[in-house]
């Protein structure tokens, strides 16, 4: 899988991006001005509008076909203790999300989005099936190793290894754009990977590892002490450079979030907007932005977790949340309730009657200022 | 119409008004804990089917026809120029409303609700139908008079006509009810009605009206600084008792206001789960919850409106929203993607596999917190 490569670099990927379209956002702005509403009364919900006119470059965008993309991977920081759960969950609910049954499926279907899980780094769990799926999702196996290494006594993977996470994740998304997706929404599992993007976050934002480490799954008290003194000796271990990358992923990373960077960086070339989910996608979104920066104006975040790391990245990104319903389950979940609004965006957008057609009377100009 | 009595008197609903049903409510979250997913990991759209639970009785509820009722009537105080638009805008988005050109029209689609509009005190304006209505939305014509007088020289109207409106509102419940209704969200349409909904909130929290009022549809600075006056000179002239809520809506409310208080305690009464829109929604159900404070419970906060007496009004329901999107359109439209939320949330609930049916670890009880 990894010696299967997309059509263009990394690089040439990344010199794709361009700035948002503000022609084509003007044009939609102007559309939404002749609505029957008070202009801007819709708040972020005609913003979402404007966006994706920007990111696209098509002022009448449309939502039909999105897709979610959940990267899958076992991080090796398990051995410390600083999950609630097992790291054999990981390969369940790579099974769970493939017969249907788990959160993501669930909201996926409320949007009408396709669910692709690419396994880049599952530990144990074998799949009976390749490249293929069943209704409920998609199954890429395109596992690069049998999770990272503990990032605690050095790096979690080699920058070879990073890489070609990367570019997995690139040819997911490169697909999901030739099958004609629309939107891409980032997911992801893995048991352990708060703990990653804690330390990416903590790296590429330089805030102090306590103030990025959350509870995850649901840790206690002891737990958590425990999380932040893993990440900071792997953070002294590992020395990882700031402006580096790809180099902090292989230190602290995982697979899963590498993947998710190739799928950012892939869907930002190609035009098709991202919808971040929770705190992991936050951190490969991180990481996306340092190789490219004109990848952050692309994103869109979903929600704000209750991972305090979650609101110190998305402001670092610049990036406000259109959602506040204190998830903190990943899998894509929050992205496929903002893809929802967004897709709402695009009908009001397409569906309203304007001020001339429905014959309603603009705002008065000035006069009503003036006192009977 | 005023005359056409529901089965039940007001203070027989308001009687009606129970609690939660805190043993829907458990059987709820233990099904929501044997989903494969971190308990509360999908946090407030957890608490969401919690609360339907709660409010239904059910445990197994689910929004299989939701309704919008718009309540629209026009507004004495616009003489005032406290509006951008003018009056007659009331009239034209109800004939919007009716051709399914408005904002409300196209968001009730994406969640496959039905629209009731109930006039219940627009100004100008003949209906071709009575009581009937076209694919887009039902039209009541339940007039009780041609807009409220100018509350600033005056009340707003008199007590029987609030109560008739209340009626108005509750006859359109019951009927949304009768109809298999399972979720009512409201919506209004009233030029001049955030200046009503600012009397309204400034009287029943205490708050100074300057801390209440905003910029509605978008009146500039002067305009505003006059709605303020306006709105203390009609506390002055009117000085309406804050304990006596329906004495409230008289004085300085309006029709469609007194409508959805009677929106409100119908559904309440019936159990039937009630989202609310935005400031003007918020004043209504300020009044509904003086009336019986079994009430505030059965109302879910959808959005957090930039009118800055919703968040006063929000804080003292005890509601918080679930969406901040800055929202000012009203006319249901932040209800609807709301009821958007509660529908996933119930589709969550029904279709996740439980960690048994899919062979998912539980979380280690205890021994994570033991370092291997």
């Amino acid at each position: 899988m990894s010696s299967i490569a997309t059509e263009r670099t990394l690089d040439e990927a990344l010199d794709a991006i361009s700035p948002l379209d503000e022609t084509a956002m003007a044009i939609a702005r102007r559309r939404l001005d002749a609505l029957t509403k008070p202009p801007g009364s819709l708040g972020r919900l005609e913003e979402l509008a404007v966006w994706l006119a920007g990111v696209t470059g098509r002022p009448d965008a449309r939502i039909d076909l999105p897709a979610i993309i959940v990267a899958a991977a076992d991080h090796g920081v398990t051995a410390q203790g600083v999950s609630a759960y097992p790291a054999d969950v990981t390969a369940q609910m790579v099974a769970n999300f493939v017969s249907g049954g788990a959160a993501i499926n669930v909201l996926a279907r409320t949007i009408g989005a396709s669910v692709t899980v690419v396994d880049v780094g599952v530990r144990g769990g074998t799949w009976p099936l390749d490249d293929a799926g069943t209704g409920a999702a998609t199954l890429v196996d395109a596992r690069i190793r049998a999770g990272t290494a503990d990032m605690m006594t050095g790096p979690a993977m080699t920058r070879g290894e990073a890489l070609a996470a990367i570019e997995a994740g690139r040819r997911v998304a490169a697909n999901a754009t030739a099958d004609g997706a629309d939107v891409i929404g980032l997911g992801e599992m893995g048991i352990g990977n708060t703990t990653a993007a804690s330390a990416i976050t903590a790296v590429l934002t330089a805030a102090p590892v306590a103030d990025v480490t959350g509870r995850g799954t649901g840790i206690d008290d002891e737990a958590w002490r425990r999380k932040i003194a893993t990440i900071e000796q792997a953070l002294a271990v590992n020395a990882p450079d700031p402006d580096d990358p790809i180099g902090v992923l292989a230190a602290v990373g995982g697979l899963e979030i590498a993947a998710l960077v190739g799928v950012a960086v892939e869907a930002a070339s190609a035009r098709v907007p991202v919808v971040l989910d929770g705190f992991i996608t936050g951190a490969a979104a991180l990481v996306a932005a340092r190789l490219a920066p004109g990848i952050g104006p692309r994103l869109l975040a979903a929600h704000r977790s209750v991972e305090p790391g979650h609101a110190i990245a998305l402001e670092r990104l610049g990036l406000q949340p259109v959602l506040d319903l204190d998830l903190r389950l990943g899998e894509g979940t929050g992205a496929a309730l903002a893809i929802g609004l967004l897709s709402a965006a695009c009908r009001v957008r397409d569906e309203m009657a304007t001020f001339e057609s429905a014959g309603v009377s603009r705002e008065v100009a000035g006069d009503h200022n003036v006192r009977p």
